[in-house]
């Protein structure tokens, strides 16, 4: 037995109780696909290889599972489990005195620590199969562990008497096996049953009256061994996963106070005092710091806020930079690649779209900076609207350092507003700004006396 | 024993528990009241006749129970159970070959699965009386089953010994009686007791001891038998049918990403494949195509999305129709009767009220289109504003295909801008604007230079 | 023994798995630190005075807990539970013939009504030391209580044998002490273990060793006694406040639709009748009053709202107060020091500020009304922006009563403008504007026929 082993994972159904398009493994838990998770905690293992049985949606896996050690191995049939490892047998045998873990990839919620002490006992006991076990409090529909005279035995729910069925440890799915033996015994294998398939639970008879060394680890972890069969069933698994990450969080510092209604992927992180308020959603690959304060109604998705950041609420944030110390709501939207530098205020009711908004500027209400750049300690007034696509192209606006925007104010792209420069509010600027200077456009105001009394009947 | 059978929903009572000026049978549960959920499960079961017993807020139930099969009954005092269905007796007497199935209204959780074995039970054994038992964890309050001889008796918890009490089979408060044995022993029932109330569990000791056969059906269901008697049990069973209503659309299609945070009236609709994030409302009458997305922190009253549709979070919308792979949000609002036309987009900080949004056509940022038809391919640009009021009516706007809205502009109704026409941005447009033709309404920019050194201290 | 009685609550630990700056017990739960719900229950039971031991952030802490009735003692190094009340030896000396409440701060779930039974019984018993004592599913990791010959006695989980660790009634470490016994004893407390520290546990055997009269009282209330060391167990403690606060407003005439999702902080009061929709979060002191409702994704901080007002949902409002039948919402945000008045309505991506809202005026969408005083039946265009900063300072706005302000207008302050003036569309107001004027800065509106064809490509 080599120091090394195989992993292969079965991800070759398509999980028609899901009734979806997608394949079962391929939809998504707080922003990683079943079939990722398992492969990422099997990788945590370091295996030599891993091998993915497919059967459907070969591309969309294959997009999915972006790593070196991940192939991709096809099963044109979908004939049971024992089919779908026989598929793999030709690139098992290129490693056949390793051994091969065999997992399902609708087990979103087993970790590697679960998984580790398996492989251990293969190892020391140098067992031909060594396969998991877990004492359910429902062993319903799962296969039952009978121990006698230091053998193992596995017997089905369909072949087991009733007193049978009450035994409570149960065959998990997870297998270890030495290569080469498992290969000698899945030709073995018939598909004399009602379904016409082969099974692989049936390697393990066929094993055993062989006289192979098989043994057994009885895991204490066994809300990890739940399939995931169904969309109800995966929002369950989803509730273990937030519930999990959440915890992991508070343990590292950050303050969830209401953990039913946070909302935060995997691959996020967050840093020390970090306090975040109900219901708030941070999305994919976000980077939060330390000392933030995220409010209520809050969704922020693939960006990265720096540290004592404030995000007031009800707040949209996407594939954008938020550094130290600015402030951010409620209420805006900031929408890709934008950059709110240190200190800066972003107000309500206002979008940024591709804009950099320099160290302790502000745009507090009311508007629209699309393709701008604006440089630090800028005032941009309520109402600014940057007019950056004319019906056919889109143009850039420059803000200068100082500069004030008086609210009210049409910014037609391309512009440049001058270092210092004064917009008059109400104006609609068309021409470049110099620094220094004041700029207007405006009507004169004119009054009609007494006009209320003939015009307006209320 | 005729094939057909009356209900008769007891719903005279107050409710004081409530603490409330609406009668407690008269609050809502995802979208319906309580009276009407329990008439809704009766109706299911196809009665010839189904009367409530009523007796305050006569007219606002009528309101809500509003069907061909369903009539009123009132009872002018309330003095118990039993004097309930006598208020009942001369329209139960029409039918007095019939059966009659006795339900408190204030048990909104009850199935139509879980009282059809009565009925049929009912029916089977040919019983003067069937009532529904179940046998509950903590049975206290509740009236126990003794069983002897062959014979059933309900004994209430004020008469129980202590070894009676330690039944957990009770009797739920749901009967199916013989119209004819229910009328001829209802006037036995006496009120000598603490209350001065009349009981209809007497009934049933009555019919007893006149060998009246009586038996039961004991339901596993035991959940649904959790009488409604405050708002924090409101709340409870709101959970219950919220729950439940999330788990029979993930069981047709539907992705729930958070179940816990999901709220989604019953009478709502949604079609394969759509996901639905976490912190999301749906309310009233609303039917939601295939393959949406719905993102949190959005809220949906009584409106109709197409297939495709993505609403793209923090988002209000009423009473308004989205065309397939239309897109709204986030920050949106759309007010009842607005129409968003198939693959028209509606943008951030956007209001719509009775507006008809053409095909393709985009409203991105911060306007508001009030009784507007903008037709296709239209492009309204940020912060435009149609003043569809002038202090005394209201006015349309109509803006027709391919034209250009500048960001920044006004559109003074009744106004109508051409096919193709270009606006300006920042014009206030008052006067009709023909096909083709540029229209802008903006004062010269004027620039005075060196002003800020002048006047600016900072 | 007299029948007023101290209370020392030892706060003196800085609560290291919390990973925080900030001490354990100044983390707040539901709008309060966890230190100040301990002193609150204590104080509800009426002590002569409290006593606070503290370690760290001692200015932080007295700025919690500002009462006459709380002092704080400090204790320089923190060398276990007994040492920390001889720090406090000097205080308690003062009242020799009273008794003390000693509790730890770190159980902000204890109730008044919990502690209240402790003291009776002392009192009734005379006895030199009394502690609470509660019968736990789980009892590792706690003292274990020995009663024989009518005797009582203490075994710490180290000291435990295998048959004593099966005993689940514990010491919940609170006690109470006749003060002149207490110090009598502490002095002979060792530090003679592992971790070098005085223990308060120990007092209580010695105590046995002299013959004084100890007792317990068993609290059925197991569920308070659990101490918060990290943020997990935090986010725990929070998660039965939060219950027990909606719980109590349920009961009170308050409709919560759905508890789990609905955030209130402990001190918020609410009247009858008041709908609380999903996703709702009432931080601070805000008081709501009867039959309001509160729409998803609102967000309500220190802010007073009177009778039949209604919040439309994903709105934010601070420190203001609205009036009766007032209609805020959706999407609005009120800032500090606004007041909206009577029947008045705020609607869409409205923010107000430092603003007065008369009865019945309205500004229904995209506008910022701040420093603002508006009077009675204004009507506030969409996209109206009050310029109150102009770099430098800010300035005030004054529209009078039935002015119109139509859509699209600056109003630069400061500026008046009068009684029933009428302000056309699209205009930037520098001047005041007289009483039932039309004031109105417009261009006019020109057009260049067939500009499109020339322009556009598309």
């Amino acid at each position: 037995m080599s120091q090394g082993f195989l992993a292969l994972i079965l991800a070759a159904g398509k999980g028609t109780r899901f009734k979806s398009d997608r394949i079962k493994v391929l939809h998504p838990l707080l922003g990683k696909s079943m079939l990722q998770l398992v492969v990422d905690s099997v990788l945590r293992l370091k295996p030599q290889k891993v091998y993915v049985v497919v059967g459907y949606q070969k591309d969309e896996i294959r997009k999915e599972v972006q790593s070196d050690k991940v192939a991709l191995v096809h099963q044109k049939e979908q004939l049971g489990t024992a089919h779908a490892v026989m598929a793999a047998s030709s690139v098992l045998k290129k490693d056949i005195n390793s051994d091969v873990l065999i997992i399902n990839a609708d087990l979103p919620l087993v970790r590697p620590q679960t998984l580790k002490p398996l492989l251990t006992l293969h190892r020391n006991q140098r067992n031909s199969l060594t396969f998991l076990s877990a004492e359910l409090e429902n062993p319903t529909g799962f296969g039952r562990i009978i121990r006698s005279d230091g053998k193992i035995r596995v017997i089905e729910e369909k072949d087991a008497s009733p007193s049978v069925k009450k035994i409570k440890e149960v065959n998990t799915g997870v297998y270890l096996f030495r290569v080469r033996d498992l290969l000698a015994s899945l030709p073995k294998v018939s598909n004399q049953n009602k379904k016409r398939e082969y099974y692989l639970t049936d390697v393990t008879g066929i094993m055993a009256q062989e006289g192979k060394k098989i043994s057994s680890y009885k895991t204490p972890n066994t809300g990890e061994f739940v399939g995931v069969n169904s969309r109800y069933e995966l929002a369950q698994a989803i509730e273990v996963l937030r519930e999990r990450k959440i915890r992991d969080l508070t343990e590292k510092g950050v303050t969830v106070l209401d953990p039913k209604t946070t909302w935060i992927d995997l691959d996020v992180k967050i840093g020390l005092d970090t306090v975040i308020y109900p219901s708030v959603v941070i999305e994919g690959r976000s980077v939060i710091g330390r000392e933030c304060r995220l409010y209520p109604f809050t969704h922020i998705r693939d960006s990265r806020l720096g540290s004592g950041v404030e995000i007031l609420g009800s707040t949209m944030i996407e594939n954008s930079v938020i550094e130290n110390e600015a402030r951010v709501g409620p209420f805006s939207r900031l929408r890709p690649d934008s950059i709110i530098r240190k200190k800066a205020k972003v107000g309500n009711f206002v979008e940024m779209k591709n804009t950099d908004l320099g160290r302790k500027s502000k745009a507090m209400h009311l508007s629209y900076l699309g393709d701008t750049e604006v440089k630090g300690e800028v005032n941009v007034g309520a109402g600014t609207i940057t007019c950056n696509y004319d019906g056919k192209k889109k143009y850039k606006t420059y803000i200068d350092e100082g500069a004030f925007i008086g609210s009210g104010t049409e910014l037609i792209a391309p512009v440049k507003i001058g270092k210092k420069a004064y917009i008059g509010a109400g104006s609609t600027i068309t021409k470049d700004v110099s620094p220094e200077a004041l700029a207007v456009s405006r009507s004169k105001q004119v009054e009609k006396k007494n006009w209320s009394r003939r015009n307006r009947k209320k």
